[in-house]
């Protein structure tokens, strides 16, 4: 039986690649033993990991904004092949290339019937949802390793069709296993269709992301903000119309400038809790990125909130920010007839149509976001040059599966 | 030609009925000339109001809670006999008897279009969306009056089919205008189905038409929360259950003692701004309400926001709720996959549907908002009762056309 | 171990209750062979049958209008006690009293993931769906019968929250398998909301369902059509308004003496191929009621079709009916725009909340069908009875089990 | 004033321009006498036609399949300048370049008010809906003309922001009267989204605008299938797949040897009641479309029917195909839980965001569909062109006004 190395963190600002058992066919203890049910998982499949992917959620846990312990194992943008499963995973075989959503979900619950996976009610003690590594979302182990355990996995994982299609173009569909969906779904909720004006506050993976879902979806102009200008030339690189935040003039202004008008049919909010005020050197704002999306969306819009806002937020700049209120400028919004959409993107109600869209070479999703692929020993590199805001998303290659020739 | 008298805003906490023109096929002329157009209005029509309620939205302006000018008319909800019709209304005629929406909308817009007759682009200069009797929405006069002016009327106005019938059934047929599409609405955006468990915060009128409505909508139960003994009694009047906010009983625990759990499947703020924390003597707390909400609807649950919140109050308790912002846990929101619908309802969306219960004898809303009728001469005291917290709708007969009979 | 005992189709118009082996945790053999997966089922319980009806749908195999081999095993409405569970039954336990959906489904492959478990992709070597008891389903053993098996029981079944209130209660929740689902898809399909009003064709125990949903979906009107009196006095006994199909008046004029006019908002075909011409005496017209349907709904209409047709009915009444190729006046529907719903019914997307309006004493369901409680033994004759034409939906009680206060 | 020239049907196979008399602004005295209302319509506008196309539906009436009149005046596809305009025209002024939906509608009665402007309720005697030069629609006099009269203008006519840059893409913006959004309403009802497999039958103009329409919501792949090469060519020059009808292999198998399998999605009529069977020189079979997209549309699968079914033909080749009867089989599409969506595409909703799209250069239909621009004069000719099967859209340019530059 082989080893296993997982990333973990080890206090603000640190990440390192340590050893840890080979993963067992069991569920988390703690799991286990809130639900009433067994440990042994006949449900569940090990994955040998062919890419997995640093994400900007992780950085809010390696910065010490969330109550992660030292030694949490990190990672949850899952695609490997499978290389064991349970006596009851039918329909996913050994060999099989899969991806798997971020959130892990029973498949048998109230709200995984509903397509809720976000919120399923059978994997995590604390609360409705669960993911891989990550602080208060059930003790599964993560995925930033060289293999992982899966539960659940028939609904869990979905399988690739064809093999060497698969690794050809795992570039594309390591993302399907959060931010291309989750920016779909920021867009999507928001409204986005036919011919629709965009904006999307944040040019991170995420808001990279939800500005290309935006294109797919049919909108004719979409716009991202930030002020990181190696962010904002990504986003150009793909089609995508630009708002520098750090300049003087207003949002709303730069936007008529680009549409004509001071509103755009939707907004995504791709920052979350950590929002900054506009202007250099603007401090931590947690409602900036909402207020804004009330300022500048039409009446009758909605507003897709994939960016993550936390119940709680020991680093907050404020006794309300520390227990993640914010002071939203509701009466906007209400005079707007908005609509808000918030929470984690349920990844299985969109990830095979956009595994469609990469087989048929018509969602470019990697090269959107500048996927750069790395080994397992630099992910502690590329955390740290992700988190000083580097216009790439990093993607491990954990057991040198990866091909040269993908991307 | 007849004279014309209108309830008046006169100062905080008075109104008074006074003498205005009889009204003309004209629209304001602030609006013909923001928008360009005629202000005769060939799509005009008069109403002779046959009822027109008071609303707890002229409440806030009766406070002082709105930058509402002494002299501004009043009332929006409005059931009318047409009397005269400009050249253009071709399908309403005179003598029929008629619903409008508060909202007053062109049908001609891309808002209309779409059926967000809330947030009509044509009506307002100064934002969409527009109301009869109301600060800053559009300067149209007021129906709490003998008789009214209503734009573009084959759209506005909705026919009763039968002339008798409608005087008869008047008293349920009132509150088309307003109060149970708004209820509706509120219940409807919240997701609310056969089955749901539902928690209605406010047992005013628009409260009580929401919880009414959710059960039209198929709720198996509904929860109405608020700290009037009288209010809270008439909800229990119609099948609902109860919580009393005045109790020291947390909201969740008084909800898990109704349906078994601490939550609910959907929830209505049917308050607003002028919210007050929970038990007696509670301060305004403008996002009380809704962090209430969040708290105690279950994972993936939809959040109606029929209660008004405001761009701005210069009665607010403090710097921000003076410009509409208000601390909301949108976190706990987050983690829950809450979704927020907010906005003046869109009468026209639902007013034929309710008002075909009515007529088939399956929806006695009239009783379960308690419909009390006044003169037009009694307005002014009908005002200071509802102020003071009467579980009771008040609907003025302000030509005498309201049978004895009816109700 | 028990024996166990079922009805058995044993040719045109005969049916018997014969002995079979005790239930085995083990999906069919064709159905194993076919998608190459273990026979073993550790995702199976064996159920004990509280309650299991016989169904209209039955009948089209007992009068021999189906392929259906003698000694077809029959029985796909299922309520029953938890007696034994597979290793990866983690959620259901032994004791639980359930209902399980008539459709089969694994809840792992994309139709499940869509909700539309009346065509799981993983059940049937034949096509898309399946069933228990049924010819051409999969093969799965029927559950008229003492115990049945069910696989992926976390998923195909439905724990009612409490064992004593479930047996009081078992008469309404008995219908949770198949028809009050299967009704209220064809309301809910056909676009059946507040203030509708709506045509169901026939007034068997499916289209009874069908008004009685409509009712609970907000419906003004509900019109129920039938030549049975029997069984439009029983559409009457819950507040349906009915048309005499035997009558000379035509359908749009019955129609019109009950709303009005001689159209309604939605209309639902809960009659299927079986269909017959109009007046007395009139023959088998397997497009009749569709034909009615669109010239009655108003244009725009929903069209739900719940009533079943087939790709191939050995006893047709000519070669195309013998094919499934019926004369569709669809020129008239697409003049009216109007759209149409076919299909078995997805139960497992409405059980849930039906089941809580049966909890909550707001759906009195087994009344509106009239259910006939018999045993096991005198199920032959139910059949008989059934295909005569009563107005009785006939629940079998095979272990005794159903109280004698139930209902 | 001017004088008036349109193009007039004078028997099966002929037709001419002929003049008729300059528009007023009236509407028909039919229609006026049926609804009562006034003949004098301070709603309505004059345009001077643009651009106004040939349209396949005219050809039904052309080739003698229906019943229209020798004199009956044609052409429903309609963009113009505004020349003049009623006293209730408000929002539209003189010198806008406008796009007129074909399907005529007064937005003031039910159907308008829920976005089914295809059935509206007041514009013709007959039946819900109407167009201009159609028959059986009103009476309304048709658009192939210099000058046409548009009812309810601010209601119907779709202004294009800048005059120049209409003009510039005016051969892109004229098919948003009909054919983009009826091809784009075909896809969308059929339930194509991100990532969807499609199969489009039929390549005439309405076939490709479907097409390309569901490349535009996302398609990931879209296969159409005609017997016409040159048509067949014309969508592979957009990237569609195509399948030759007039071949001996079945469309299952072509499809299957395109994506994988032998199945899509979603499956689009564009055909409607003169279909013909497959194999070279097959004859005339009205339901062979619909039941080839049984065949081979998914189980779950939508399917769109933007093609036309009539209630009369009277050139049908039998019986049943002489009063609207074909021969459906049901069964198949039950079995599968098939949808069908039928009837005129309600061009408003779309019309506005699918101009968006060609204004953000992101919707090339002319090129799509072949769009060649003709004289008035050149008319019969077109249409006898177009009969034949040439893979041409006509767009008629009966005052010079469309740029040489344009397209």
């Amino acid at each position: 039986m082989p080893g296993n190395r997982v990333v973990v963190y080890k206090g603000p600002g640190e990440v390192a690649v340590e050893s840890i058992d080979y993963p067992k066919l069991e569920i988390p203890q703690e799991v286990a033993d809130h639900f009433g049910i067994s440990k042994a998982a006949p449900h569940a499949a090990i994955l040998k990991l062919v890419a997995t992917n640093i994400c900007g959620s992780d950085q809010h846990m390696v910065r010490g904004r969330t109550t992660a312990p030292v030694g949490q194992t990190l990672g949850h943008e899952i695609t490997g092949e499978v290389v064991d499963v349970g006596d009851d995973v039918l329909f996913v075989k050994k060999g099989d290339i899969v991806s798997t959503p971020f959130n892990i979900a029973c498949g048998r619950c109230r709200m995984c019937n509903e397509g809720k996976t976000g919120i399923c009610l059978n994997v995590n003690p604390a609360r409705a949802g669960a993911a891989y590594g990550y602080v208060d979302m059930g003790g599964w182990i993560g995925g930033q390793a060289e293999y992982v355990m899966i539960p659940y996995a028939d609904f869990n994982l979905l399988k690739f069709p064809d093999r060497d299609q698969a690794l050809e173009k795992i570039l594309d569909l390591t993302m399907l296993s959060d931010i291309f969906p989750t920016g779909y779904h920021g867009a999507y909720t928001a409204g986005v269709t036919t011919g629709s004006t965009v904006y999307v506050a944040g040019a991170g993976p995420v808001g990279l992301a939800a500005a290309y879902a935006a294109q797919l979806l049919g909108a004719s102009v979409v716009i991202v903000g930030d002020m990181n200008p190696e962010r904002l030339q990504q986003a150009r690189s793909f089609g995508a119309e630009t708002v520098d935040l750090s300049q003087d003039a207003s949002l709303a202004d730069q936007i008529e400038q680009i549409v004509g008008e001071p509103e755009v049919d939707a907004a995504i909010d791709a920052v979350g809790f950590e929002a900054r005020g506009h202007g250099e050197g603007a401090a931590e704002a947690p409602a900036t990125v909402l207020n804004d999306a009330m300022t500048i969306a039409r009446a009758g819009a909605g507003v897709g909130v994939p960016g993550l806002y936390v119940t709680g937020d020991p680093g907050g700049i404020d006794e309300n920010a520390k227990v993640g209120q914010i002071g939203m400028r509701l009466g906007l919004g209400w005079a707007k007839s908005h609509s808000f959409f918030t929470g984690q993107c349920p990844v299985k109600r969109y990830n095979r149509q956009l595994m469609n869209m990469i087989l048929a070479d018509k969602a470019d999703i990697a090269k959107a976001v500048n996927a750069v692929t790395i080994t397992l020993d630099e992910a502690p590199e590329g955390y740290s040059e992700f988190d000083k805001g580097a216009a790439k998303k990093f993607v491990i290659n954990p057991n040198g599966m990866i091909p040269q020739s993908a991307g």
